[in-house]
């Protein structure tokens, strides 16, 4: 028979933290916080296969499931001493779910389970406080209904509002037993005429209803955009938790909180959380009331810290942080309860943190021997680490200020108001930094989140959702800001009189929490300590080099700064916009014969070579590879009649020969059109004229500093062996030109981009005659699927929602199809020339997936942008340490 | 040591027919003919590996070849009885280019060569006949001059000229030996001039100046022109013949001639060809004198046939006829000369003709037991069968005669006159049908010829160099049409009076040699009997299946009669252009909302019903494969103001907004765009429609007439397994509402185009939900080059012509890219279904080298143009028969 519920607490642990793929993490966790003597409130955990079960089986549970509740029930009535529905001392549950990784804010939860017109006498009895025991009852029959049952929850506040209006009360805390009975009353009657059906006060129904809503809820709208924003399948399923419920809204000697072990902002080595006395769990993180420190250290005049209020309750609950951090060597994310006096542990997992959090945990966990080196670099998510490298306000810059809130999470953003998370999502699909304003945030406004540059609410605490989501994003935030108010309606905000209208720009910095009006200028990141160890310790593990794709000695230098090794992509022709050099590109262009074209190239000759003696100097004694001029020659042409007018008058020509000369060049499909190598071999002088630059400044370089550079040139767009071969020739050509006119001789290399499947697919004969390969992933993605990336979102975006791909990609390397042909190029590459260089230079050599797939693809290096380095560097060592890769397939 | 030279006729023949490779056709048919028995005169042929290894080593010879040389000569001279360079007797011979395959008039030749100030005396008295010797040196100087050391011809036509003023003398025939005497001074000094050198007088250098001089006309630019044109490698090389020298041209009893053994034209059974008493051989094919007929039966009045004049000649040359054919087994192309009534045979090879003349000569001979069935199929180009199935003139189509030549190339052509090569090729290139018009034409001209519908010659006869490159070429041609001038100054032709200046139309009858002012009807072609014979035997033996690709009735029509066994392509979108239509697909397209889209398609619906209906009458039995809807929206909306303004009109609404969303729909690679199955999965609504419109029509049919068609349903640009799978749901969606509301069930099958080479890649993946796999290796070559068919034109000729690719991929299917792809796809996808049924529906489907790929590669069928549908035929019954295929490598 399947075993599909695995009780936890009182003795009875038959889960533990291994079995998160089956319990779920929350559920796996209470177990192993059991197990290792934590005080955990008894319970028990319905299996993710149940889920699986359910959605497999037209939402029908195994039948045997019944009778294993029923046991591991009467597990829990025995270790705590009351009996569920029982009038006189019944037991009340918790009913919450728990996937295998966290999810928070996505699921849905019950409290108080159990209770009805009956029991709710017998809860008043046993705590001897009536006012409490209608309290939580009003409180369960809210959540029941509105999670359940799928009452709008304004219908219960409009409740609450009617009685407390009618009694002239203000504050919650001023209704009486009295009052909340009448709440009760009213609840029920509204949750009745709703849904057609009394508010069930079968305990057991109201136990089966809510497992069916946690199951229900896995397949919602708003955990599907969460799973799908961070790659969770949906076949994991949740678990469901069923526990005893123990109350920190039971009184003055009751309290609630969620602590973090380390500060998740920046990782500080301290107690970081926030409780709450007489309330329960739900009231912290929702934001409602104002949390309080859990130190007097961190506790301000008007605050009131756990230490002081409740210290035995403390004191255990630090000696609990020591025992965890031990036990699962992360830092934790923990909620407690503590219930006249007694200190419950209701959850522990590991901690959601900031980028710099993260990279200083590792770091410091590692120096202090909690983990290893190897470990801490596996802990830190390349991704997230661009957060760090990301420019901050500039403190010398100018700023005015708005309003302050707290610094929830760090990173600075400037971008336009936009008051709703769809708005931010179309804005920012177009191009536009937003900002995203709301009072509070909920999983409804996540994909807004996501498509802001920051986020900014006016309540809501350290750990309210704006604020844990922003984090785990790497979204500046700025939260609870309360000195702001936000009118929707008139799409405004306002703070000390000043105003601020939907489509104006605010600048956030999120390590300060202060709001400008405006936008305040950033500066470079300083990199820390913690930093440059990490990438040391990668350094060390990585097999993968890393370059950048650089063509500016500003590029170059900040690529060396984050310790690139070399340049990867050197794209040439962006050094043809520059505007002292356009007009002699479109001569060139407008050139009818060859001696034109020679003309106008002998004028940028000088421009370009001395662009490459810049690079070289930069990246003396490391590889620069260079692509010669690669897009169809009318991207340099003028575009509006007035710049073509200017044009023509400069090159003494007419504007109708202008206009007759891009008629010829245009195309219907630039993208498969004239250009690369196709150019080099249509114009050999601009092929020419850029290899004569290449050399020329090579020599020029190794002549004043005695080491020589080593050119890597690459031709782009090769489709056919002949093709390489040809311009090949003509590099080689020009290369001993130079060297016959200078009198000096430099090594050099002549390679290809792979870019085109047929490349890939003739590879061995292409690299007799090549150097090295590049992959130039983003023009490969773009033949492999025929999908140009200029074009792809009008239904690119509807693909990755629909799950048609799984991933955009140009992002992300599609390892089924682009990935197949770079394996080909490479058996095939490789086969002929057995230590043929390869690299990958499209978009996807600074995205950890892809770099993955290098990795286990056996090439020699990836190159990226220069920000992206000390990703891929992380990133390649991650690789190199996990080896073998995932099975993704589209 | 490597034999270099070998020796042939007077009992030493080293060579056979088989051994052309080595010693190229005319070597090696010398060999031949000497070895049966044939007169030929003794030479020797050195070998083509002399000219790879010659352009493998800087333009020098092995070092054993002069002695070889040396050896085979002395061999000569012994079974002549004369010396090379003996002052009494000498020995003439000449030199003769040779390739593998035949090159007619690509390559040069020198006759009478050992000539010199003293042989020639011996020559006179040896033949007692000074004019003769001197006439015979004049032209040896002239040919050799122009072929060897580069002299304009026209230099020794000018002096030719003035000899004839100074003497009073019209016709060369008037010139005596003095005269000649006086011809070959002013040749010497002139040469002397032009050269800065004397002319040689050694015979040995003159000999190694004439092998040179054959060598280097290897790599002319004609010559590479003509093996481009015949996709015949440079590698090849020509080999060289050195033969005794007979002489046409020594007296009324010397002849020479030119001849086939059957009509090329006709294929007609009868010994065709013309001969010229007292000429050398060069003087019947330059179409300067008009040669005379072979027959007595076919001599016109004023005409003197070979039969009566030398009858004994004559009738040893019809056995020599009956013997050739008999030992080759082909139709032979032959040259003879006639010294003082003795047979000389001087050259064999198998003769070019027309495709009707190919068909009828394939078919005459397997009849007559010559050759077997299959060998008659291997006989005929499929790509020449296609000049049989297209329009000849409408008999019935009033016509305004011009004048008549020579119908020397059967096919009628109509187009605008032009009067270069250059000129028509531009033209062409355009796409403009040209006629090229020509006093005669010469091996600079066939680019020229190539580009042309037809080409008309004012001189020439029936062998002329415009009559047999037409013939090759499958273009129409009038040739030696006496009655035009052509005054290529003024750009005009005249005859009888009547101008017609460059650009205006005339139109050609290949058949009959007529000329007609303007254009004139054509008619359908008249399948032959020998057509439908040579069609049944190539049925017997291919495996390959063949359909066409077709959207209209009259297309299905067309492709019946020629045999297709089904449609392999309906391409809908077709449809969406008649007028009737365009509205609503522009309704359709304007519409913001979904709803508004299936207003407009619900008035398409009935006319996709009834053009399917249409489709499935015609091809009752048969498989008809639909492809829904593929191209780009925007491909369908108005492009003029005024058109936009009209549309706008029409749809009620206004230009701004057409515009707005005319602007939403463009794209900047419409080829990689939102297009093909995107549509279907981003508004469903369309292929709802097309589904639809197919079942109900099926279903309509199949009531009718009780043969259910099997609709075979294709879904274009599928990238990834899911997209299949999507668009599969909505067709069996569909289906089964329809067959709900009809009643009636039918068969039917949902498949994809394999055109991405993504698709190809994870072909194992999409076969799981596919019925059927159609290649699309049209798109699949412009994403495996990344190369677009819009805009290959700018580069993709010079690429041809370079030979950076063998051939234009678009016509022929790159079989080491796309094929690599075709290949994987098939493997991948039968490895999931090993019945997945594989078709190809590119135009590659109609090209016998892509056949021939499509046999290999295991395919099921191809599908092309209706026209090409017994080619398609052909070349599948080639491709069984042949079985591997080349290793056609770039």
């Amino acid at each position: 028979m399947s075993k599909w519920v695995y009780s936890f607490g009182a003795g009875h642990n038959e889960g533990k933290a291994e079995m998160r793929n089956l319990l779920g993490g929350k559920g796996a966790n209470l177990a192993e916080m059991a197990s290792i003597g934590l005080p955990v409130p008894p319970g028990f955990t319905i299996t993710t296969e149940v889920c699986t079960y359910y959605y497999d089986h037209e939402k029908q549970y195994p039948p045997e499931l019944r009778d294993q509740v029923g046991a591991a029930l009467a597990l829990i009535e025995t270790a705590v001493g009351a009996r569920f529905g029982d009038t006189q001392k019944p037991l009340l549950v918790s009913v919450r779910s728990g996937a295998r990784v966290s999810m928070p804010g996505m699921m849905d939860t019950v409290l108080n389970l159990g209770l009805n017109d009956q029991t709710v006498d017998g809860l008043a009895a046993a705590s001897g406080d009536p006012r409490f025991a209608w309290d939580s009852y009003r409180r369960f029959i809210q959540m029941y209904g509105s999670v359940v049952l799928g009452v709008d929850h304004h219908r219960f506040e409009e409740i609450i509002e009617h009685v407390k209006l009618d009694r002239g009360i203000v504050e919650d805390t001023g209704l009486t037993a009295q009052d909340w009975h009448r709440v009760v009353d009213g609840y029920k009657e509204m949750v009745a005429e709703v849904t057609g059906k009394p508010f069930p006060m079968d305990p057991a129904a109201q136990l089966w209803g809510a497992i069916g809503a946690v199951f229900g809820s896995w397949m919602n709208a708003r955990a599907n955009t969460y799973r799908r924003l961070h790659d969770i399948p949906a076949s994991w399923g949740t678990a469901v938790n069923v526990q005893a419920m123990v109350f920190g809204n039971m009184g003055e000697d009751c309290a609630t909180g969620v602590c973090f072990t380390r500060d998740p902002s920046t990782g500080e080595n301290i107690f970081y959380g926030e409780y709450l006395i007489n309330a329960q769990g739900e009231d912290v993180v929702a934001g409602i009331r104002t949390p309080q420190p859990m130190a007097q250290l961190k506790a301000k005049p008007h605050e009131r810290s756990m230490e002081a209020a409740m210290p035995n309750a403390y004191q255990e609950l630090v000696a609990v942080r020591a025992k965890l951090e031990q036990h699962y060597t992360d830092m934790q994310d923990i909620e407690f309860t503590v219930q006249q006096n007694k200190l419950y542990m209701l959850q522990t997992r590991n901690g959601k943190r900031t980028a710099a959090a993260s990279l200083k945990i590792a770091v410091d966990m590692a120096r202090e021997g909690l983990i290893s080196e190897t470990e801490a670099i596996k802990r830190v998510n390349p991704s997230a680490l661009d957060q760090l490298l990301h420019p901050t306000l500039d403190p010398k810059a100018p700023r005015k200020l708005l309003s302050k809130g707290l610094p929830a999470s760090p990173g600075a953003a400037c971008g336009t108001v936009v008051f709703n998370a769809d708005e931010a999502e179309l804005r920012a699909a177009k191009g536009e930094n937003v900002i995203l304003v709301r009072i509070e945030t909920s999983p409804e406004d996540i994909h807004g989140m996501h498509a802001a540059k920051g986020v900014l609410t006016t309540r809501g605490g350290m750990t309210s959702h704006a604020a844990v989501v922003a984090r785990g994003m790497g979204r500046p935030c700025v939260a609870g800001a309360g000195g702001v108010t936000i009118d929707y309606g008139a799409q405004a905000l306002q703070a000390g009189g000043q105003v601020v209208r939907a489509g104006e720009t605010i600048t956030l910095d999120g390590a300060t929490g202060e709001i400008f009006i405006g936008s305040v200028a950033m500066v470079e990141p300083q990199l820390s300590g913690d930093f440059a160890t990490l990438m040391e310790w990668a350094d060390k593990v990585r097999r993968l080099k890393v370059r950048a794709n650089a063509e500016t000695p500003l590029d170059a230098d900040t690529a060396r700064k984050f310790g690139a090794e070399g340049i990867g992509l050197c794209r040439t022709e962006h050094m043809f916009f520059d505007p002292q050099r356009i007009g002699a590109v479109r001569q060139m262009i407008m050139s009818e014969t060859e001696s034109g074209r020679r003309e106008a190239l002998s004028r940028l000759l000088p421009f370009q070579r001395k662009d490459f003696a810049d690079l070289f100097r930069i990246m003396v004694g490391l590889p620069v590879t260079i692509r010669l001029l690669d897009p169809p020659l009318h991207e340099f042409l003028p575009h509006s009649e007035a710049e073509i007018a200017e044009v023509a008058g400069s090159l003494g020509t007419d504007v109708a020969t202008m206009q007759r000369r891009a008629a010829e060049l245009a195309e219907a499909n630039p993208m498969l059109g004239h250009r690369g190598c196709r150019l080099g071999i249509s114009y050999p002088e601009i092929y020419e004229m850029q290899a004569r630059a290449i050399f020329e400044a090579a020599v020029e370089v190794a002549k004043e500093s005695g080491a020589a550079p080593v050119p890597e040139i690459m031709i782009p767009l090769v489709a056919t062996r002949r093709e390489l071969e040809i311009t090949h020739n003509q590099v080689d050509k020009v290369a001993q030109e130079v060297f016959a006119e200078t009198g000096h001789h430099i090594e050099y290399y002549v390679g290809t981009m792979i870019e085109l499947p047929r490349a890939a697919l003739t590879a061995d004969r292409i690299a007799e005659v090549a150097d090295f390969f590049s992959f130039g992933t983003n023009d490969l993605t773009q033949t492999v699927f025929g999908l140009s990336r200029d074009d792809a979102g009008k239904f690119l975006p509807l693909y990755v929602e629909k799950g048609i791909m799984p991933k955009d990609p140009f992002v992300s390397i599609d390892i089924d199809g682009v990935g197949a042909l770079v394996k080909i190029a490479k058996e095939k590459g490789r086969s002929v020339k057995p230590d043929l260089k390869l690299g990958i230079c499209g978009e996807h050599g600074g995205d950890p997936a892809s770099i993955q797939f290098c990795e286990e693809a056996g090439l020699d290096y990836v190159s990226c942008s220069p920000y992206r380095v000390p990703v891929a560097r992380l990133a390649a060592a991650q690789a190199a340490l996990t080896g073998g890769g995932g099975d993704r397939t589209a």
